[in-house]
């Protein structure tokens, strides 16, 4: 969002992951933990996610600075059944509990075929493109989701009691052209609803509601209400989904019950995630599903693009061809990320 | 939809399954495979989904008697790992695929904890909410969808390439008040422009595109053009995780391969579902889960409502009230269906 904004230096993926090391040390977090949250960060700005990439490190930061997030944590790990892995993340790093669950729910579909992980006492986790992308690159098919800060009312309610809970799907494509969805479940962002209010445009009345929870086109009337989800109750439903499995199911905190980062930064946020993977080289060979998988894209591509010069897409490819020119050219990083890194970094011993 | 225009009778649980029972057995659908399709219709009228209901007997009734759906299907399985279930359903009726799928992949789920059923050669299944209670009643939470007839374009595409997939999620609530969210993943449905056309109304540009796949808020060139998913891109990414699970994964047909049942009615579909089912009594006691759930109802139904007789709702609510009222006071069938019933019953040895 902030793009259009401000300066950029291109960094090469080996001096971020450097940078990025050097920070978490100087903000306290051992090494094996930095190389998980870098990981899922450096995917973000590779995908060109900035916003859920390094650019975090400033929150990230100010919570571990004020014990709201521990830097050392202590992950447990228990196997009540052979497909479910329930993770604690002892208030670590999002990317870090995250990163775990991922790898143990991975092991556990490997030979199940199946596996669902579920992480408690968690915080912000990232966006999700980045598990689904090392899920499905290890072969398997994936839907991840965490829940989030109560922003969005409930449908027909007037306060802010549902997360606008982040939710992916991936599926391994051939050659590293994988299905990857990933979505949160408002309709619109609110940085979308700040240009319309700065342009003096008004907003489609499907994007927010005002205080009271009544649609509204006005868009000063939305930044003081509440987002709307998708397809009105269809996304308040979809919404409610991920927060059952990923708070309610993992013994997490749900709904009013996750704190918010923004008003109570030193407190735990107890977010929880889950992880649900499928081994698909259990289903088929890999030229089966290679096949199929093309076949399908194509079939999209197929479709003749109602403006000419919009090509049809598969959820996926603008992360993955930004991907693959940010790997070969360097990886946008804006000033104001690239200072605070520096910060944090200048405080390793 | 056709319930304000046709008349109707009331009927005992037990009046209407004896009488779907004989209307199969009059189309030579075996006993035990018809006490399934009973089940699935008869959830459906009770919940109130009467478009999914036994009014689908006339339609399965055809396909029977052109040999488009078999009437005796021999369906078989697979389990390449603890939780992988593979269904071939030979192409019998959905309802009967779908059910034999869901207790094969509860029976895995038992004990490994989660479990995904992957049906292939199926054909209209119903909703999903009376699988998802199903499910729901024997503790398992659920995330269940099939893949349907390509009536959509993708985003900004401008043919028809993509299915209004329905899907669903379950969670057991405590004393039967599961969460049940049962969605197709269009906007709006189509009976809803063709309502707008008949009063002169225009409608909102979310809800359709034109034949060229551009936006409009004209009903009759929505009539004409396509169903635009909810929230857009978002809404066709969901619609393509339904597609890849439900078909693709499951070595069904997907995409433009599914047969359209109007169009074709004597061919095989070949469509395909998927069931994840997870066992929650194995992450915790049915207390711990009950209370919980009673919880998270609770802090959705205090938010003060918008416009003040329409109270929150959880979604599932809505059906759960019909379903319980109308075991009290009878089940309401259309005429239509009730005449069509009698009809297939009367040739029954």
């Amino acid at each position: 969002m902030s793009s259009s904004q401000s300066a950029h230096v291109k960094m090469t993926e080996q001096a971020l992951t450097e940078l990025g090391m050097r920070a978490f040390a100087g903000l306290g977090v051992p090494p094996e933990h930095a190389t998980d949250a870098c990981q899922v960060m450096l995917l973000a700005d590779l995908f060109g996610i900035s916003t859920h990439g390094f650019s975090r490190i400033e929150s990230y930061g100010e919570r571990l600075q004020l014990k709201g997030i521990s830097a050392v944590a202590n992950l447990s790990f228990e196997r009540p059944a052979p497909g479910l892995v329930l993770v604690d993340g002892n208030n670590g790093l999002g990317p870090v509990v995250g990163m775990a669950t991922l790898r143990a729910t991975m092991a556990a579909a490997k030979t199940q075929g199946i596996a669902i992980g579920l992480a408690r006492a968690s915080n912000h986790f990232g966006p999700v493109s980045p598990y689904s992308y090392l899920a499905a690159e290890a072969g398997f098919a994936s839907i991840i989701g965490s829940n989030a800060t109560t922003t969005m009312a409930p449908w027909g309610g007037s306060d802010a009691r549902v997360g606008n809970s982040p939710m992916g799907v991936g599926v391994p494509g051939p050659d590293g052209q994988h299905f990857l969805l990933d979505i949160a479940i408002s309709f619109a962002a609110r940085a979308k609803i700040r240009s319309a209010l700065k342009a003096g445009r008004p907003i489609p009345d499907t994007w927010a509601t005002d205080a009271q929870g009544r649609p509204t086109t006005d868009p000063a009337k939305a930044l003081d209400g509440f987002l709307q989800p998708i397809g009105g109750h269809k996304g308040y439903g979809l919404a409610l989904f991920v927060d059952l499995f990923a708070g309610l199911l993992s013994n997490a905190a749900y709904l009013t019950h996750v704190q918010s980062w923004l008003e109570a930064p030193e407190q735990p946020q107890n977010l929880g995630h889950f992880y649900i993977l499928i081994n698909t080289r259990l289903l088929g060979s890999s030229d089966w599903l290679a096949s199929r998988m093309r076949d399908f894209a194509q079939i999209l591509h197929d479709s003749p693009a109602a403006e000419a010069d919009e090509p049809v897409k598969v959820p996926g490819e603008i992360e993955l061809a930004r991907l693959a020119q940010q790997r070969r050219e360097g990886i946008e990083i804006d000033t104001v990320t690239l200072e605070c890194l520096k910060r944090f970094a200048a405080r390793a011993v």
